[in-house]
């Protein structure tokens, strides 16, 4: 495996697994490529709810717009440059707001496999 | 372990170990919080510039300024929202410009052990 660079104009999005909002995920390394992260780009429409349990730790960094994540009854908010980490095993919903959100998103082990 | 949030703000850098230039790291889970992966922020002044043998693999998400990464006679730029994946066992310059650079990073496993 090399360096590799990423950027957002780069990837397809797809809709994510299991949801039928308009939340959508676009690996750029996962389980084809020998790595043991996945990493890839999210991307939310505007006042989209997604409603999980994170099968991975997964590591969201917003870059674009905000989400509220809560959780266990408490629920946080990170707008861009911020870091939300979901650790394997939690009941999450994931909410955008009016502008929608971006993220660029690492998990380990791969999210694909784990929640196939 | 529970969702956590995390803003540039709330850490503290400290000079990465190895190395004498103004390049600065901050971790905000690591193998003191029991998840499999490190996470933090990275900050480069300007024109430094950090020769590094990756022992995890070490994924940058840049969020201000501009990083170029050299590896293997191949360089790679990468700017605000965009992601440099450097695999374990890669042999990297980084190197930040005239603005210098912020960072999110996810390290599999936890970079502070592996390279201690």
């Amino acid at each position: 495996m090399t360096v590799r660079k990423f950027a957002l104009t780069d990837v397809s999005f797809a809709r994510s697994p299991g949801q039928d909002g308009d939340v959508f995920a676009a690996n750029v390394i996962d389980q084809r490529h020998g790595a043991p992260v996945s990493i890839g780009y999210g991307r939310y429409a505007p006042n989209q709810s997604l409603v999980e349990t994170i099968a991975v730790d997964d590591v969201m960094v917003v870059l674009q717009g905000q989400l509220s994540v809560s959780s266990d009854g408490s629920t946080v908010t990170a707008g861009a440059g911020e870091i939300v980490h979901m650790p394997k095993g939690s009941a999450v919903t994931i909410r955008s707001h009016d502008e929608g959100a971006v993220t660029a998103y690492v998990t380990y082990p791969h999210w694909q496999q784990a929640s196939g």
